[in-house]
């Protein structure tokens, strides 16, 4: 059987759980692969930590280049994380003629273009189904299943310390701040979550999922970016009784030759599966023109969730070795000839459902003052709710609106924040519910 | 760019969607296989039929084997159905070198080893993602995307009719029969629903999947089956007040050196995921030792949804013959050689939670009676219900079971049947709850 050599970049929790697998499941991998997957270098700063593994000699190095130069090497997984010395690395690994796999998604992100253009032009492949969705196989999903659909939009819970978080409001009715300490005790957050809480995390994999889904250069940048960190206890109680729930959700959709493409927290009916999604996993739905909507669901992060994930690209490019076949799907699900730059809409520019809450001072005419200055900007409402009790001598008055554009609503909440009977900026959160009359 | 000759057989329901994403999606195919995909045949025996598709002068006929005949033809789409002609066909197409594409599950499940058999001593590849589960990509998803994981379970909704009737019981408190009338008058379920409600459409997916998952030969024969006909209402309000809801359901575990597979209504929790796949949708949970928990759902039958599952395949196999890469992904998911008689254990040997309802005249002592029995064969109870309403002069007595040996509880039950205070059979539903302690 054909041995082909694995050179493992990045021994932190993924790179060891890859190994893991690796090692305890090589005969089940062999089987299915047809090839002895061995893995013949790990590089990592650390020698001394205990991984519960035990490496041939040889096989640990401090010098991943040294990795990547070794003419012996046939694919570089690439699990150091970051951005700077990842990339020099995957670049080299690239120009070496080696087959790549990372789980890198600020990396491709932000550089994508450059680094699957390289593969491109080297002919070499760059796989990357960890980089979103952790286990989900929503790469290949979008890259292989949905070859003969027009993807139509994407709607997906893809970090699972916020989707934690939320859950943990939502279920047991704690504070932001001690739900994430807890995310942070049970090892689910950063020291730093910034990232993830910010929703910065969620945009990268949003950016990755949109080039593959349609045939767009990955952009970043455009994509309309808020996280939950203003998401109060207040407003996850009045979602509830609207029968809705609030997540942090990446969504995308074709709209003519754009795409709207946003992140923020979301109101979603109880009875869309997402809103089932809790804890700290992971979801998507994919509307594709002949599939209809088809959900992936897993564990989006983890040790060994996300080496699975590794283990499936590895043994993809394996078999693209063993049969002569490297470059065999085109890296972004697109020829690149067919790869266009599709804008973003800036997000002024959508329609959507809002909620909103005030903190109005409870005297005569304020609802009317409000309501005036919303029908002004022609945003109507679905339905005002408006209950005695005070918070910090203000009652708060909440309204869902019918559909209505972005820029409206931004410019009538300016005005209303000017009202000196109005307290604190309202808060705004807005609604996917596809039931939704208007 | 290459042209790839499709030859495609049957143009019923199925056959019609794949011609028209061949021909409607036709740029966007070619953009991502990078090769044109020409719908040089459409085989049937129904030249009149209004589908809503021109097609070019000479691609339709009547005669399937000119297409399978012809040097020109490289893919072969099989969307005959049924098992005599359509195995006839596809056996004629390996001969002939052709790569075959099949949504067939009847056949697979029957004759799968001698096709796969045939087609691995050919060198050609055989798809089948269109075979279970419809758009869901659950051939893809075992055979690739879980390469590193011992897969430990298998959970699936499987069939779209039984998964219509039982939802529509539940939520309208209407009888089997009409909701059987029904799902047939929507055109869910076919003018004989045996196949379906009987189970047997389930058990053919869960035959193929097993093989797949785990390693082993094609069995159909010694999976055990159950339908949905005998579920009653009062059965589905008992499971209600448990927090319990009735799915047909497909079962596996690997146990050991055997598999447990069985296909019958049973009781899952209602936060459990599966119990909110309702309709006409079907869903799978996968459990390997790397991923943990993953679900795929989406749309299990139907024109568009399964048409696009069989667009993947043929995109697929169009990829292999691009990169000349056929045979790059084992038929079954392991190496021929790698695949073993796995025995699937006798239904008699699995344990699990068991919900029992007697019809039993009101008479004292009868609860005593019918727990005694219980008790002799080491069956113990978590709860009993006894509700004071008579149906038919009789009482019913619901209980839920701690884990209990299966060959036990038909023991009991016989004995129980045998009482002169109980009248019809008992009502038996399997459970499955990991919650649930014991």
């Amino acid at each position: 059987m054909r041995k082909i050599n694995i050179g493992l970049l990045g021994c932190g929790t993924v790179g060891t759980g890859v190994a893991k697998i690796l090692l305890e499941n090589k005969d089940l991998i062999s089987s299915r692969a047809g090839a002895e997957l061995n893995l013949k270098y790990v590089a990592d700063l650390d020698p001394g930590r205990d991984r519960g593994i035990k490496f041939g000699e040889g096989v640990f190095t401090g010098d991943a280049f040294k990795v990547v130069d070794d003419p012996e090497t046939d694919i570089i997984l690439e699990m150091i994380g970051g951005e700077k010395i990842a990339k020099d690395l995957i670049l080299r690994a690239i120009k070496n003629g080696k087959q790549v796999v990372t789980a890198n998604k600020a990396l491709l992100a932000s550089c994508g273009n450059e680094i699957f253009g390289a593969a491109a032009a080297k002919g070499v492949d760059v796989a990357y189904e960890a980089s979103v969705g952790g286990c989900m196989p929503i790469i290949k999903t979008l890259r292989e299943s949905l070859a003969g659909n027009h993807v139509r939009s994407m709607t997906g819970i893809l970090n699972g310390t916020c989707n934690y978080i939320l859950s943990k409001i939502t279920d047991d009715g704690t504070t932001f701040e001690s739900a994430l300490s807890e995310a942070q005790a049970k090892g689910f957050a950063e020291a730093d979550p910034t990232l993830d809480i910010e929703g910065h995390d969620t945009a990268h994999k949003l950016a990755i999922l949109n080039a593959i889904a349609y045939g767009m250069e990955i952009n970043l940048k455009d994509i309309y970016i808020e996280g939950i960190s203003k998401i109060t206890p207040l407003d996850i109680e009045f979602a509830k009784q609207f029968e809705y729930r609030i997540k942090l959700l990446a969504i995308s959709k074709k709209r003519g030759d754009s795409v709207e493409a946003r992140v923020h927290p979301t109101m979603i009916p109880c009875k869309n599966l997402l809103s089932n999604v809790n804890g700290s996993l992971n979801a998507v739905t994919i509307s594709g023109d002949a599939v209809g909507d088809i959900l992936l669901y897993g564990l989006g992060a983890g040790m060994m969730p996300t080496a699975s994930a590794v283990i499936s690209d590895t043994v993809d490019l394996a078999r693209n070795i063993l049969s002569g076949s490297v470059g065999r799907i085109p890296l972004l699900s697109f020829r690149m000839a067919g790869i266009r730059k599709i804008p973003v809409m800036p997000v002024d520019e959508i329609s959507t459902h809002y909620y909103f809450r005030f903190a109005a001072l409870d005297r005569p005419g304020v609802l009317s003052k409000i309501s005036g200055i919303l029908g002004n900007y022609g945003i109507s409402l679905k339905s005002v709710h408006q209950k005695g009790r005070k918070t910090n001598g203000s009652v708060p008055i909440v309204m869902l609106s019918h559909l209505c554009k972005e820029a409206d609503v931004k410019k009538a909440l300016d005005e209303i924040s000017r009202l000196d009977v109005v307290g604190t900026r309202p808060a705004l959160i807005r609604i996917e519910d596809d039931d939704q009359e208007d």
